[in-house]
């Protein structure tokens, strides 16, 4: 018969997968001989059997449980007070809680104190003289179990009045009000129904949308902790604290957390009593101080990694609850990786991994402009919960949150204090602000864990339903208020930003894990402006460079309209001429910031009618200017409008169509490289599909390039390259291959027709596809690897076969992407091409994906 | 040193490539024992060596060409008469015409008493005394000379008036007047010029459009034959003839043709003067009848094929000048290739390969019913040329076919006689009708290769500018007329056409067919009435009844619209349910055509934006009809419609947004599928591109036809099959494959997508394609093997890999396409299916693929 529970003693060589990640630091702890109050775990597995089983238990977990609770009986020498036993020993009273393989915190259900009930009481009171410690372990539980088994909401429960007996006879008739059943008495029946509901809590939505953003698989389900309570709430002598070994949000080498006395866990996680730093703790008692210290150093060394626990002191005893990886901010990840190098407590390899990359794009949140917070109005100031600089409308719901959000615009979400079904508004808030709660509170750990801009415990300000109040103002939903998360401090209005430089900890850090990287990071980048930055942040090059932005500014345009309206191949080479010089200017800006790397240059991709104008007004405008009529205008504009754009007269298309435009192109790159002394140039042929398309253009760009380049004294050994974007490309990819010298994916487009999925039009039928687990995620944010991987897959080695000294790259917003950037590692592709903005995160990804050591299989 | 010139001595074991179907064919002859005029070959590779060296002569061709010449003296005892020469022989005239690997009947040129100056003219006058047959000869060669080197209108030689001297004098003046340069007087310029001149018709553009529409590769290169003359216009008895084997229009075993005397070849072709039967030779010379009579029997039985031959009767003596297989409708292929197996002449394999599956359906044209004709008034009649019934605009030159024929106009081109330059023309016409020439003239062969309704030697007609007028009709450009291919009358206005019946020929020709075919040929058909067509033509099954069209019909697009507008799923249902009644409707009266045959069934496929009002008129009518504001139905056509529709919400995605579409869809065909007795039923999932929305859609056609099954007492195995039409598809086939029965190809949705090119959009940039060369063919007219095809090949790869027993079939356009049949066949393919009108062609080429033994290499 399969073992589902396993006391702590037993539970040293079982898995977290059985576990769950609580259960199984608990048993390690145990096993180190570290200070836990006894307990034991039921399995993951009884969590799927119970799923399995229509929610109902197996008779054999039952006796199993029914054996471990007699074990902890024996352990603790004290007793559950079923009606049956009539034992007059001291109540046994647990704590039930869930844990899964992977930690999800707050986001499932807790029960403290159960055992409890009259019986109990009274005999607790009896023994320890505290009625308030007994009351309040009672009140409290009578309140969590209502809550997590019976769905009543806590908020039943405020404001009752009364002594002892009556409170306690007042939440009873409230449970009974609302369930029609008498509260449960029975420690057992009440443990078993708060395991099952503890299980049932995996599929609670938050839960599953927790799930979903932290891309944790929906299988597995969660094992349950039951363990002997020790009670925070015992009195002054007593307490709870949260601590981690670091301090989470800068990185220093320093125990940072709270404390409360005279209370249980829950109530520092809940941000409802404001608790005192962790430091104070070493005035109050030095030993446990000293106790807490060196079990946190101890477990770090452990575990090698910093660690987020939790611990109570029951009358001066001191217990560990729990210890795990703690969660950090993005600059604390950095640091603790260095220093534990430095430490020798872990190598590099481990170092590189320890951060995520997604967390690094944070660190280039941009801050605040300094001469504008100046002349900005300071309206309150809380605790710096976790940096950046969020601007937004104020909101005070998470729903309201999500209705504006989807409207596309910038929220602050702004509360007393957040609860785990904030999680979804907090998430597509661009800050976040609590009026409770402190540095260890619900809202602090979870938009760290975002990476998310937070302000907490920011007592100056008063919220209420639809608004917030400082003491000289009022701020109503929708109005602008700006966040600073690094230093606490509200302002009003909008305040401007500017990207933030790397910070010396984030550089040593990149470099580090650069030198464990192999694949080349890239930046697409179409003006100077952009490919400074682009190289600020680290890019190896420029990847893509498009050129059709050049063609849509201002004055520009109106040539390139000229061109389009133009009857004859002559006209339109005169239109194209007076674009000359834009497009020469445009390229030597960019040669110039980027002397020494090379530039993969694009030519003009999108279809025509783009460049035409959509509304009236501008109708008229440019018959003004083109001194045509306007019906002449519609015409035309009707005429190249298209059914299917995307699989329209666009890309090579429309060189092939025009190829005055490839000569002006080829023209412009090639004297801007020489009159910049360039020499790294790449050109790009778009939407190749045959490889006779590619041929024709590439005849052209050599035919005009070499023209130029004999007539110069300068020597320029420029590449030419194709991108991969439609299926049949990646087909014929061998042919292709043949004639140039690298391929680059655009897997944007290479998705949208593999899928035959139009990306315009997919978002409001694709939610349904999520809801019914049909997609799990949206194919143009992670590379699909199955359908277009493997088109990747049998283009790069038809490519690489055909021309060994064929580059490979990807240019789609994929490139930026970790997990897709993982999958590229594995296809053994050269380089990846994203926006300047995810130059760094690619950096480390990059390194990571190479120390995972996930080569091709 | 290459051998570039054969004498037709030398050319027995060389083969058609190098010497051109004609000269092959002379040199067989030759070789033979039949009376040919002697000659000598220039090869095909003697003409690409001409366009590989800028159109100049290699000296070692001249000076081979030299040599032949010199033995065609010896072998004739005949002379060039040229300026150095002195003999006193009598002239060398040759002939010198094109001849290509694929014969190209009138689209090269020919050059005819080639030799002929006024030296050679006035000895020839001086041996044969015959004034008229000099100057006939001496004229027509300037006019050809002039004509085919010099690009000198014919018609410039019109009405010369004269006498001998003075004519050939004007002939001269007029070249000299054109050219600025003297008439060359040298044979041996006359002939390298007249060789230069052939080899350039290669490519002049009639040959290049003919090579296109007949898929003949322009690589290759014309060989040209040069040879002595026998003069056909050497008297009263002397002529010249066409004849073929057999009849080209019904088949029959007879000598067919026509016979001019006193006159030269082209004289017949070009439909100048009308022939007279070639029967009426035999009464005018026997032994010469008996002689074309042996001839032909003889070269049929060696070539074991019906000859097209042309002959020549100098002074009573009989010469063959070409044979070769002769052009024949689609009616007389298969009534020889029917006969020629009961002759034992060849077997069934070769017969069923001897019918172009493409001519199969001219056969299927309709005829006029014969109600209509005694009601329309007959204008004119003249040769039945090429069966069928054309109704149509007339029009008077090709410019003026090509543009109504690009507006959608049906259009009959009427002309005293057609030259090369109207194939393009005749190509886009219903119907062809000239004044003048005879069953062998050009428009007769040509349409019948076509197989294009065609009326010749209208006698009855005077054709004009831009009217042509009978006895007491004048019938101007634009008006309507219906031409009667097979019965050669012509009438006034537009007469109802019916689908004409299989003829008792092409029933057993089929037949044959058949019983060599393995691939299943289905047919597309989604009403009762196309299924009856489909299975008259001869279908084994229906591959694809598409249900869209069920919806689209007048009232039932209302409720179509209600379920649309409906904001619940339970207003859905409710539409949907009224819209239940006529989709069983509809299956019944299908089912109870088909009781033994299977039927596909594609569940709904198109975007919901179809079924709303496009314009103003119609959004006012359903506004009212279904009780909203037209402000409700605006703004929801706006919220459905698409940027890409055919990447867009449709297909699979559709049905998984509204699962509803799928139980009432599967209740209304499980249910008239009981009602009727009919147990064939295939279900079909459009727009699959992951295996979860086919198991998410398979489950509820499941589930709810096996909840309705069990309720009746009739068994039905239905089986469930997808689309293949999404490159994703492809690539996962192998997943998709375990939970189907059978895939059937999309192809048009998978060219679209594989190439990224939208149909709709494609044709303004295509013409470019294929003038630059990019393009060989339109791929959604033939299945593109590379892209396209590659896919295919992987989807069915790993389709049977997963499930051995899945069928695989091709419902898109190609599926009736011979040449993509062809490919089909190779791949492996179960079944195609294609319109009810192209059911025919397509047994029939699935038969010849199987003979050709095109296995998958």
């Amino acid at each position: 018969m399969e073992k589902f529970v396993y006391l702590f003693s037993e539970a040293k060589e079982v898995n977290a997968k059985i576990l769950g990640c609580k259960g199984k630091n608990l048993a390690e702890m145990y096993s180190l001989g570290i200070p836990v109050p006894p307990g034991f775990i039921i399995t993951t597995n009884a969590c799927e059997f119970f799923f399995k089983n229509e929610e109902k238990f197996e008779k054999e977990i039952e006796s199993q449980i029914f054996e471990a609770i007699n074990n902890l009986e024996k352990i603790t020498g004290k007793c559950f007070c079923s009606s049956g036993k009539t034992k007059n020993t001291e109540p046994l009273l647990v704590s039930v809680r869930s844990g899964a393989k992977v930690s999800m915190p707050g986001m499932m259900d807790t029960i403290l104190n159960l055992g409890i009930n009259d019986k109990a009481a009274e005999r607790l009171l009896d023994i320890t003289g505290k009625r308030e410690f007994v009351q309040d372990s009672y009140l409290r539980f009578i309140q969590m179990f209502s809550d997590v088994v019976m769905k009543i909401s806590r908020s039943d429960f405020l404001n009752i009045l009364g002594n002892f007996k009556e409170k306690i006879k007042k939440y009873k008739d409230i449970y009974k009000n609302k369930t029609g059943k008498d509260f449960c008495e029975e420690p057992f029946e009440q443990l078993f129904e708060a395991i099952k509901a503890i299980f049932r809590s995996w599929n609670n939505p938050r839960a599953k949308i927790y799930r979903k953003t932290n891309n944790i698989p929906d299988a597995g389900g969660t094992a349950v902790t039951v363990q002997a309570m020790v009670f925070g709430n015992f009195g002054e002598n007593s307490g709870t604290g949260v601590a981690f070994s670091r301090n989470p949000i800068t990185g220093e080498k320093e125990i940072f957390g709270e404390y409360l006395s005279n209370a249980q866990g829950e109530d520092i996680v809940a941000g409802i009593r404001t608790p005192v730093h962790i430091k104070d703790l070493k005035n109050q008692s030095f030993s446990i101080w000293n106790k807490l210290k060196k079990t946190s150093e101890f477990l770090e060394f452990y575990f090698k990694d910093m660690q987020d626990m939790e611990f109570t002191i029951e009358n001066g005893k001191f217990y560990m609850l729990q210890t795990r990886k703690g969660k950090r901010s993005a600059e604390a990840a950095i640091k603790i990786a260095l220093d534990m190098v430095s430490e020798k407590l872990i190598d590099e390899e481990e170092a590189v991994k320890r951060v995520e990359p997604n967390q690094i794009s944070s660190l280039l949140h941009p801050d605040f402009e300094k001469k504008e917070i100046e002349k900005s109005r300071l309206i309150a100031k809380g605790l710096p919960a976790a940096p950046g600089a969020a601007v937004g409308r104020v909101v005070f719901d998470t729903e309201k949150a999500l209705e504006w959000a989807s409207q596309g615009q910038d929220v602050i979400l702004v509360k007393n204090e957040t609860s785990p079904e904030d999680i979804e508004g907090m998430q597509i808030s661009k800050g976040i602000l609590t009026s409770c709660g402190g540095m260890t509170s619900h809202a602090a750990v979870i938009a760290r864990g975002m990476g998310k801009c937070c302000v907490v415990g920011c007592g100056d300000i008063k919220v209420l339903k639809d608004h917030f109040e400082t003491n000289s103002n009022k701020v109503l939903e929708g109005d602008y208020i700006s966040v600073e998360g690094s230093t606490g401090k509200v302002y009003l209005g909008k305040i401007k930003k500017n990207h933030s430089k790397f910070s010396e900890n984030l550089n040593k850090f990149l470099k580090l894990a650069d030198s464990k990287r192999k694949i080349l990071v890239l930046a697409n980048a179409d003006r100077a402006s952009d490919v400074k930055k682009a190289l600020d942040y680290g890019a190896e090059g420029i990847g893509l460079c498009r050129t059709e932005h050049m063609f849509f500014e201002s004055e520009r345009i109106n040539f390139m309209r000229e061109m389009i309206i133009a009857p004859t191949k002559s006209e339109r080479e005169a239109a194209l001429e007076k674009l000359l010089k834009f497009q020469i200017n445009d390229f030597k800006e960019i040669f110039k910031e980027i002397p020494n790397k090379s530039v993969v240059i694009r030519l003009l991709d999108p279809p025509l009618h783009e460049f035409l104008p959509k509304n009236k007004k501008d109708m008229l405008k440019i018959a003004l200017d083109l001194k045509i009529s306007t019906e002449d205008i519609k015409e035309l504009t009707s005429k190249l409008s298209e059914v299917n754009p995307m699989m329209g007269h666009r890309g090579c298309r429309l060189l092939i169509s025009y190829p005055e435009i490839i000569r002006m192109q080829t023209k412009a790159i090639i004297l801007s490289a020489i009159e910049t002394k360039f020499s790294n140039l790449e050109i790009m042929i778009p939407l190749i599909g045959d490889v006779k398309e590619l041929k024709f253009i590439k005849e052209i760009i050599v035919k005009t390039a070499d023209e130029i380049i004999s007539s110069y004294n300068f020597n320029i050994n420029y590449k030419i390259g194709t991108m991969i974007e439609i299926p049949r490309a990646a087909i014929i990819a061998g042919k292709i291959a043949k004639e140039v010298d690298f391929f680059s994916f655009g897997t944007n487009d290479l998705t949208q027709m593999t899928f035959g999925l139009s990306r315009d039009d997919s978002q409001k039928f694709l939610k349904c596809y999520y809801e019914n687990g049909i997609y799990n995620s949206d194919p143009f944010t992670h590379i699909d690897r199955e359908g277009v991987g493997e088109l990747m897959k049998i283009a790069i080695k038809l490519g690489k076969n055909a021309n060994p000294s064929l580059k490979v790259g990807v240019c789609g917003e994929h490139g930026g992407d970790s997990e897709s950037i993982e999958f590229f590692t594995k296809l053994g592709v050269d380089y990846i091409s994203c926006s300047p903005f995810r130059v760094p995160a690619a950096r480390l990804q990059g390194a990571v994906c190479e120390i995972k050591n996930l080569f091709f299989e």
